[in-house]
């Protein structure tokens, strides 16, 4: 791999946001955070991998529920400070089983949840 | 308006990325910082309204360039600490003169630009 992850322009915790969007439909999942090593990881395993600042860990997303990223490509950001991820998406990809995070609209001042769980397995 | 900005996740600076999509294709266009007076100033006028970090001033989009972003709808995602703004967008999004910011995909470990600047109106 030529490119360097660490010419991209992390802030001041050494992280750089990454936008996950659907390859497919366009839907923009969830925005997560990357360091230099999550930012190879992601590149060199196909797997959509973010740093946890909660937990202070990479994160390989899905991992432990099986809502993995499967990488489509990377894109970087005229400022070279946000990452485009572009994913296959298997099953939701919010922690609250919604397809996307951004299940919340404002419309006419007042927060209208515009998406529903996706049904389990079960 | 009964949304209150200040009930969003704001970071150590009193930031909170926002991520503009285009309404009508799904494109993601840019990414930028709001305040909360940001985030009201953009509730209010329909016009989208950022915080300018490097300058430390409110950055209503286009306002110079007429580039401006016209506001369809925020949406807030689960940890309140990241915003998804649909846009209807005039012009390019990018500084550069592109649509989109993310003009540059990673393939092969090479960086390639996968987007154009757009003629001028001259």
């Amino acid at each position: 791999m030529n490119f360097d992850p660490q010419t991209l322009r992390f802030d001041d915790k050494g992280l750089i946001p990454a936008i996950a969007q659907d390859a497919d439909n366009g839907d923009v999942l969830m925005m997560a955070w990357m360091n230099a090593d999550a930012v190879a990881r992601t590149l060199q395993s196909g797997r959509v991998t973010y740093w946890s600042r909660s937990r202070q860990a990479f994160w390989v997303k899905g991992e432990s529920s099986g809502h993995v990223q499967e990488l489509v490509e990377v894109r970087v950001d005229c400022d070279r400070d946000c990452l485009l991820v572009l994913v296959r998406q298997t099953g939701p990809a919010c922690h609250t089983n919604r397809r996307s995070c951004f299940y919340t609209a404002l419309r006419d001042g007042a927060e209208v949840e515009i998406m529903r769980p996706m049904a389990g397995p079960g």
